[in-house]
Order: C-alpha cells, then structure tokens, then sequence
C-alpha cells in the first residue's frame, strides 16, 4: 500500500459526476437522488471527504463497487471521511460509484451530502464511458419511495426513497446510459396529491435542484438556472400524474400564503370534472413543450400507470394535443403495469420487483428505439 | 363401472356452452378458438361423438379436465369417438372442458370440429359456474399464434395457434370468469397486415361467427346475426391495431375483386401520413359504437402493446374521440408489455410467458375494476 | 403438395429409435414411457401408422416439433393414422418425434402402441444425432406422475403421467442426450410401497421390457433379454428408495401367490428396524452390481429426494458399501430438492417446477461430470 | 419528539442479543458474523454507540428495520454514534436489528465492533420472540462470501461477506428462528483449502468465538470456553468440507510453527487417496461427537453440495459411521444444490439466489422435521 494521498474534488479530471452539479463550485454537492460521482481508480483504497446536514430527513447514499450495489447508509450531520473500498490489489482497476439516494428533499431544506475530496493510494483512470444519457423526471416512483422497508412500515422515512433499486438506475445499467432524475414524492405536473397546485415539477425544470431551493442549498447552486446544452440527453422520461390524479379523492388545499382552496373534482357519478382534469392536462401539454424547448432533440416518453391508469386516456390525450399543437413527434407514450400483490414495496409503493419489471419494459422500449434512430 | 350411455348433446340440460354457438342446432359446431363445451359429470368415462372436416387447415382441440390442460391434437376429417377422460373413480364427479384450440379459419370454410353427443356410465350434475362474462376481440395474438411452437418455427400451421396458452384462458382462471374470443391471425380494425382492408374484424362482429361464414360453415349457423342479448359480458376487451400498423411496412394490396389498390403510407421522414392514421382510428372509434350498441353496459378495454407500441398514441386518441363523440364513460385504454426475447414464442409471437405477463396484468386491472363497480 | 407414400417403419433407414426396442420385429413398439420414434423429414405432412391396446389404461403418446411439445393425446384401442404434422412448407426439414407417455403398464398387460409405418410426401433426411446417452431408472416420479393433473386429482389414472414434462426429457434437452427410461410407479428397489415385494425394479432390469411382460406384449419382445452393448449409456440415472421407504408406514402385504406375508418394520421410537433398512440397501448394492455388470463404462448415479430424505443417508451408504465392495469408483450420490407446496403437482407428487428445478441439477452435475471425463 | 436518553447497552433488559455473547461484559461486543442486537422499541429514534477496530479488514454490519434489510456499511476505527433509524411517529414500536455482516476474522485479530448503548426518546417493549434456534456451523458459504460484490471481483474484502443475504439469515426470517452461526472463509472440517490443518472449526466450537481468539479480542470474551446450555438449538445445520475437499488440489502447507508439510492426495487415476479421505471422515464423525455431546437433543443436519459434490459420498458416510458408533438417531445429511451460472456470485461463490434456493430446501427441510419432533 502506498500512501494515501487528498486530492480535492475539482481538482480530479477523470472523474464523471452525475445529476446536475452546479460546476462553479470547489466541492461536489448531492443534492438529489442519483446525484453523485464515478471514479476509475488504481489502488487498495479510496475515501470521501464529504459533509452532510439535515434538520428533519437524514441523508442517504449509496456505494456501487464494479456496478454492484455494496453499501448503503445514512450520513449524519457533519464532517466524514467514508470509506469507498479498501483492501483490493492496487493494481487492479476498481469502478467506484458513491451517488445520494434520497431525493431532493423540498420539505427541508438543509438536507444536503457535499464532497470535498478523494483520497487514494492510486491513480484516477478515465473514468466509465456512457453510451446514452437519460433524464427521469417524475415523483415519489422515481424517488424509490417503498423500494425499502417493510410491508408494514407507515412513516414517510427517508430510509424508505431510493435511487439504488429503483428502475432509472435499473434501465442505466441495462442500457450503459448515464441516468438524471428529478423527482419528487407526492408532487405532480400540475398538483400534488393532497391538492397542492405548489406542488408541480415543471416550476423547477429550469433550475440547476430547484426541488431543493431555498434555505441552505443555494449556496450550492440549487436556485441557479440549469444550462441545459451542457448534457443533453438521448431521452427524457416523464412520470407524472399519479399525484395529480390524487387530487381528485382528497379534500381541498389551503394554499397558506395566498388563501386561495383548490381541489380537483370529482362528479357524482364518480367520473372527473372535465374542467379539472384539463388543468392536468394542460399542465402536461405545457411541460412537454418547456422540456422540449430546452431539450430540442432528445425522444420524450410519458411514463404512467405503475401507481394506477385513471388518468391513463387523458394522459395519452395530453400527448396527443401537444403534438397535434407543435408539430413534435419524438414523444410517445408508455404505460407501465399497475403494482400488485406481488411487486408491491413499502408504504403501497412499487418495490423492487415493480421496479425491475418496469425497467425492463422501458429498456426494451427504448433499444429499439435506438436502434431505429441515430444517437443525437 | 356402470353401462354407457351415450346422450345427444342437445339433449344435456346439464352443460355450459362456450363460445357463441347457434342454439337452434341439433350439435354443438366449435367454429371458433375457445368454443366448447363444459361439464361437471360423475361415473368412470367420458366420450365425445364428434365430426370434423377441413381442406388446408386441420382443427385443433384441447381437454382440461378439472381446470388443468390434459391433452391437446388435431381432429381428423369425419367421425371420431374422443375420450375426454376414463380411469376415474365413478362416485366423484369431474369437471371437464373440451375446446376448440384453433381460430375460426377464415381461409379454410370447410374446417370445423361438431359435437354431436356425449357418452357415460356418470350423470351430468350442475355445470360450472362463472363469476364473470368476458369478451375478447383481437388478432394473431388472441388466436394463440406463436404460443406453441419452436422459436424456429416459420410456416403459419394450426398446431402454433391455441386458446389453451393464450391469456385469454388465464384471464378466465384468474378471475374466474367465462371468456369467449373473436379472433383472426393477420387482421385489424380497419385493414389486415396486409393492406388488405377486408380482413377487418368490425364487419363480422354481429354474426354468430362470421370469421369462419360463407361454405360449409353456414350450415352450423356461422353467419346468422348474433342475439347480443343471449350472453351479456361484464366486460369486453379489444386487442386491435397490431395488424393496421403493419400496413404501412407493407406492399400495396390489390382487392381481386374491385381491383381497388389499398396501402397505408409513412411520409419520407418515417412517420405516418396523417390520413392514413385516420382511417385506423376512425374505424376503432366505428367499431367502440358498434360495441357499445351491442352491449350497452359492458366495461370496454382497448388493449394493445403486445407486439409494438407503434399506434398506441394514435388508439388511444381513437378511444378518446369516441368517448367525447359518446359521452360513453365505461370505456378505457390498457397498454400491455411489447415481447422481449425471454417472452417470445414461435413465429416471433408472444410465447407462453408474455401472455402470463399480460394475463396478470389485465386480470389485475378487472379486479380493481369490478371492485369499484357492481357487476353488471 | 407431392403424393404421400406409405413407408413400413422397418424400412427406413432415416429413423432414429428411442428406448429399448426389439430390432427383430417388422413393426415399432412403444411399450414404455419415452419410447418412440424421431426423423427429420421434408414435405409439407408425416402422418403415423399405429396400432394400439388396452384393457383398464389406455396409452398416451406425444409429438415434439423441432423441440417443442405440439400435442399430447389418448390412443384409443384399434388401427389409427396419426398426424405427426401437416402444413408446413414441403422444402423444408421438419425433426418430428413420436414417443409414448405412458409407463409401461405392468398392472395392464395388454396396453401398448405399435407403429407400422410412416407417411409423408418427403424424404426422410439423416435423423438427429444426440450427444450423450443417458438411461433413467425409477418409480412414478420417473413416470411423470403428477406432472399433468390439477392438484386436486385423487385418481390413479393414465393421463396423469408423461415423459413431455419429467425432469428426463428436460435433462436430455439440455444436455443433447438420447435418454432411456425404465420405470414404474409405486416400484422399489426392494420392494414396492405396499411392501409388495414382486414390485422392484431390479428384477426386469435384463428384459427389453419387463414391467410390461407377460400378456399380448410378449409378442413385442417385452421379456426377452436386453443386449445392453446395442446402447451404451453415458451415465445411468437410478432414482429408486422413494417406495421402498414407503413400506414402513404401511400395512403388510400378503403375497397372493405364496401366502407370505411382508412388512417392513419402525421401532417404537419411530426410528427404522435395522434389519428391514438393510433389506433395501442390500438390494441397492445388487443393484449396483447388477447395472455395472451390464454396463463396464457408464458413470452411475443414485438420485434421491424429490419425495422425501428419509432413506438418504441408508441409500448413500448402499452406494458406499458398493463402492467397497466392488472398488468401482464411477459411482456417486446426487440428492434431490424435496417437492414443497410451490413445485408439488398432482397426486402429491412433483409437479412441472419440481421436475424442472431437478433437471437442472442433474444436468449441471453431468455437465460437470462429463467435461471431466472424455465421453465413453 | 422527547428527550433522547443515553442507556448502557446491559442496562438495557428488554433486548435480544444474537450469537455467542460473553455477558459477563458491560458491552456487547459483535465478533462474529450475525452477532447482533435486536429491539423492538417506541420513539422517533434510535442510535447506537458503538466503537470499532481492524487492521487488515475492516467490519461491517447492517441494520434490518421490521425485518426488512435497511442499511449495510462499514464500520470505521473509533466511536461512532450509529442511527439505528429515526423520522418514525413515536407513538409506533418498531423492531430494529443491527447485526454484523463481516464473520470472525482469524486473520485480523483487531478486527471488532462494540456497542456500549442505545440512545432514544422511546422506550423498549418485549423483544421479538423466536419460535425456533438454529446453530449454523461452516466456511465462506456460511459467511455470505460472494453474496455481495460484481461476477468480476477478485479480492477476498471484507464487502464481498455477509450475514444479510445468506441462506442462514433467509432460513431465520421463513421458520422465525434465531439463527446463529460459526464460519470462517477457507476453512474446513479437517483442514483448510490450502491443506492447512490448523484451519480447522472443530478446534473453536467450545469456545464463545475462538475464531476471533488471540489479540484484542480476548478482552471480549473470545477465547472463553461456551456455556452450552445457555442457548439450546433446536437444530445444528454443520456446512463443512467444501474447503477439506479443495486441499486435494492444490499444493502441499507447510505449517510455519512445526515445519510439518500437508497435502490430501489423489491417486494417479484422480480418485483421493483412501485414507487422505479418511482424514476427513473421522474428523466429521469426533466433530459430530463433540457437537452431540454438547448439545445432547439438538436435532443435527450435515449440509453439502453448494460448490461442489466430490466429497458427498465420504460425508454420509461419516455421518453413518458417526450414527453407527454413536447410535445416534437425530442427525441427518442434506445435499444441496450447486451453484450455477444462474444463482453464482462474486468470486465464484454462492450468490443471492443460491442462498434463496438452499434456505427453501434447508426450511422446508425444517418444517417437516419440527412437525414431526416436539420441539426441544
């Protein structure tokens, strides 16, 4: 073993960072799920230097040794030295993944995993090579939610989100693609489940983790516009509705700042208002055209159906209008099997065995995709 | 083991028909994939006095005997006296199901398989009972095409077709439900795989079995119009489109007899000439009245997926159009799972595995379904 | 469509037999479970000329094309023409196996299938060539009883039983190997479950097919000696103990010819009578003698399991005390996975799962074992 | 949230300790794979105080919350104030396990992890109560080595160990037993892989963790003769000779204190040398010895089979002879299943899945002999 030397952050060349990273800055922020970095790197051994807080949900990581998940933990509050690996053949080649598994946490703001550092008796090779990148976008399915914890477990924890066994980390392997996500349990394209017209993705497209705005976090970018030609992806994959759809079983929303009730509704016949379902869908024709001005050649895939279909026909229809009214026909739609008995995780959420199934679907889906179109 | 008694199968109060079946017949002519009969019988034996013809495609038929496929053959040309089960202990009363495995041959009017009566030492006893009337209406895929056979296979022979292994018999064990299929191997909603636009499922819906009509078959009732009264479904699901969007990757048909050219057109950029999409979806929303008109409180599910994603933005807009020309709410879309290379069967049809997947996936959605919603 | 010509069975050439079969005969008979013929033939049809019998079990037999199941049927008693297949493009080479389901019926000595010969409007091209040759030896989980059924069946009927899904048929699959089967259900290698001691195996093991002697079948070679260097298997596979265990839990048997009564015994404690166990593994040593006597080269396992451990470590000491005794090394023990509640079939014995599950075992042993080995 | 309080771990008496814990301390040291403690427990939190050393390698553990794995890492040198979990309604009880992932490590005798309290604003209920005990003795297959870790990993790290995913922890959660286990990686009933005999688990059985014995561990108890009537197993589950067996393929020890020179040998025909065999024998039959002689109505299994069969003849002899000398009935041998490349893991060691098949057998195995037997 030689001896380890520090080397901060920025200064590593060959390293792959994933998730949007604010690159103006000296440290390496996590400040969402799948938010990490990726080293090749020689020698026995290899440590972060990372910083961690958290006021009400803890922060979680996850370690990948040659693409196998090996660790997975809880990061407290402050400073840590944690160990990547240790005790290989230095002259071997190790593949290292560290990435956060929890997503970005809109409900507390101090929740963040920053690194500083490496330290390594070896030597940082290039680091893995992609061959697609893709872009998930979606809600608490995206955010693992239930891919951990028992049949039983209630709370809303952060132990119970992931980014480890979900299906975008699932596809990335299945694919060789470097996967984003941008997610958000409980948020929708226009309303959150509990009514929470706050609560919608699109508002924070175009920031760097506006998910994780405000308080702390900005200090790491996270309110900073994203600079969408620095990474462009091959394909966007938007999950959204399932929340929205909530809307319509749940009691009106109080918006605390403006007063204003909202509730989506429901006639007696149990069918939607159609008035209230075309404010969902107008928000998914909106979103469809801000993801593709900012991302003019990337294929979209509206994703749905793995948390229930009732929005299933309107989502398709939101599809529809928004090609009818741009002119865009690099975007379909994609409905993944409802969770049963079977596939079901934590907290009614899809579990791992969803998750695989799903995977499987949309990497099949988009190699043959691919396989008929050129890579952007 | 008592004396046989051989009974006139119109003579059976004591039986379940399966299929639609022309009732003011004599015999019991299984025309069509799924039809057959269905006992509940006591004694040691069972024999069918059966019928069968056909020029190019031989009829196939299968047994279950108390829920579990037994046997599967070919039925010869003429008069056969097929046992359906001996050896058992005559005190116990087995439940017997004898079906036709082969589509209605709309290439071949002369196949059929006729039951003429049944042979025991038993008494016949109340038949089944179902919880559920199913309606399925599709292609290649509903007629079993692939679902047995080597991966290798290549000629369209009877023996790849079955209902046995479709999910349209597991949906039936799943939910406990009676299922009947219209199906025809090569046809769509507006046109066949073919552009030939008389392979269209729609204009045979209201005859009794209009796929299998015209020569010796219309002696058995095939093309008489069908009483929709007589067996009303709980639900009914259409597998349509697969062979539609084939058209447009095929050679113009020439009708032989207007000599009218049929062809469905993809602009230079590889994407469907709008018109040509309309015709399909035109003819989807047709057929949903035509449903509809039929069976005024049926659940309609619109199924597609299994052999491509291509249409499925353009069906989905179809069951859109027709709800808002309808005000119809009953009605849904359901995408189902494209093959991959572990669910493919023979003759790159989905295999057995694909149609477990979709089984399970159709007989969860019907259970949700009917859970929130009396049965009809 | 060329004319189809009738060719008597013995004089093609292009043929190749499964089982043991006596040569001298102008006909084919299967009078055992996996007994059957196999061509590779062009032209678009083959149909079987076949005889059959049976008092109180009817025979069953199957088709495989190019490697898949196609059908499984009851042959009724009398002159049948059988369709192997039809249909298929006539330039092509089609592999078509013909084969028997049913056990050898020592219960029924007039159940048996005879071919006489062969009609096709092709030519029969040289048949397929197999790997390895292995010979199976067993009770009714050789047999396949329970491999068809609901799990509800009580009846010990014929349809219950296969070759198509044993784990013999699976292994010979994946390993490219002709298998043989002998077996007989209910059979020991001492005695039988009922501790009839006239049912073990051993005893016939000489004969072409003994458990089928006696009756009409000795006409079709069934007692007369086998001449074991016509077919020299790879490895021989004997999975007995199962019935021979089975005796100490049941009432004794009173021999209807000699009046002796016999019964193999527990001690109060529950725990086997030394002697009685001894009686067993005595009769597996001479087993063993007896089978390598026959056959100097083939590797020998004993298999256990599939029904119960409770002879295991009796029956691994009878291989060992083999061992000794003989100094025959090319001997082992593979033990089986126990059915449980997930892979049971019908009549509580191992259903489908079960026997795929095994054959994968005791294929990845010979895998193994032959890659070791040079092929004898 | 109330106040967090600070317990000393043995103040603590509703807890549950898992493995061979010397309770004379004031601390509870985890010095073995599976070594743990378990809780069920109210509040919103739960952290453990915990310190920890190694040299060469390091220790993990993991933390299962409502039986559910939740976390996996490594432990570094020093104090750690490790969340057991937190961000749960206080008014829940929830059952938290944290246990050690990494076996003993005899070739690092620095190698620990201590816990010297709990920290929560809840309060401890009555622990989880097990239906069963079970004691499992054996190698690098007990210590879950490859069960972590990609196809291509090399190095034998501390990572690529686990109690978590082996059979041992899944045989616990079916038959809710509390399981313990002795293993060390190489190691064997007689020798090690490398033909060193001081590699050998029968030297350490009597003592409370003699695989971690020598250097800092003794502090902890390690060395300790074993009260074996402070736990007694209702069954001892002894997987060994995977690793005797290997010692007859590779090349001679030398043992560094004595200068003796091993090596098991093979004969010229690659058959062992009779009485090299014999070696391994007898130790099995005096290990079976000691373990009856120490846990008097403890039922015994002998497992083989999970990477490789060669010895499997020569260990039911052994537990034979051992039965036969000893008149021992309640010891049995269960075989089971060889990896493939199915179910292999990292360093051509059992992966996930072989663990999931051998539990199934090795419970079902279980069930039906507890079914049988009373409990002890």
């Amino acid at each position: 073993m030689n001896e380890l030397k520090y080397c901060k952050i920025k200064e590593i060349d060959n390293i792959c960072l994933h998730g949007r990273i604010d690159t103006t800055l000296d440290v390496v922020p996590l400040l969402s799920n799948g938010h990490g970095i990726e080293v090749n790197v020689t020698g026995s051994q290899l440590w972060a230097d990372v910083e961690a807080d958290y006021t009400d949900f803890e922060p979680w990581a996850a370690i990948e040794i040659n693409g196998e998940l090996i660790s997975r933990f809880m990061i407290d509050k402050g400073h840590h030295r944690i160990c990547l690996f240790r005790g290989i053949d230095p002259t071997r080649t190790t593949r290292v993944k560290f990435y956060r598994e929890l997503q970005a946490m809109s409900d507390d703001q101090t929740t963040n995993i920053v690194i500083k550092g490496l330290e390594t008796d070896g030597e940082f090779q290039a680091p893995p090579a992609y061959k697609y990148r893709l872009e998930f976008i979606g809600d608490s399915i995206n955010s693992g939610e239930g891919s951990y914890g028992a049949l039983t477990d209630e709370d809303w924890t952060a132990y119970c989100m992931s980014y480890s066994r979900t299906y975008v980390n699932r596809v990335g392997k299945l694919l060789n693609a470097q996967c984003r996500v941008m997610s958000q349990g409980g948020w929708g394209v226009f309303s959150g489940w509990d009514n929470n017209r706050n609560h919608n993705i699109p508002r924070y497209y175009d920031r760097i983790c506006g998910l994780a705005s405000g308080g702390a976090n900005d200090r790491f970018g996270a309110a900073k516009p994203y600079d969408f030609s620095s990474w462009i992806p091959d394909a966007i994959l938007i999950n959204l509705g399932t929340n929205d759809c909530s809307g319509f079983n749940q009691p009106p929303f109080t918006d605390p700042d403006t007063g204003a009730v909202y509730k989506l509704n429901k006639k007696e016949d149990g069918s939607f208002v159609k008035e209230d379902v075309k404010l969902i869908t107008d928000a998914a024709v909106n979103f469809l055209k801000t993801v593709r001005k900012n991302n003019p050649s990337s294929h979209i895939v509206w994703l749905y159906g793995m948390l229930g279909y009732d929005l299933s026909l309107y989502l398709a229809d939101a599809v529809n209008r928004y090609k009818a009214e741009s002119g865009d026909k690099n975007v379909t739609y994609l409905q993944l099997p409802n969770v049963n008995e079977k596939t079901v995780g934590a907290r009614s959420h899809p579990g791992l065995k969803s998750h695989m199934i799903t995977a499987e679907i949309i990497s099949d889906y988009l190699t043959e995709h691919f396989s008929n179109q050129p890579l952007s």
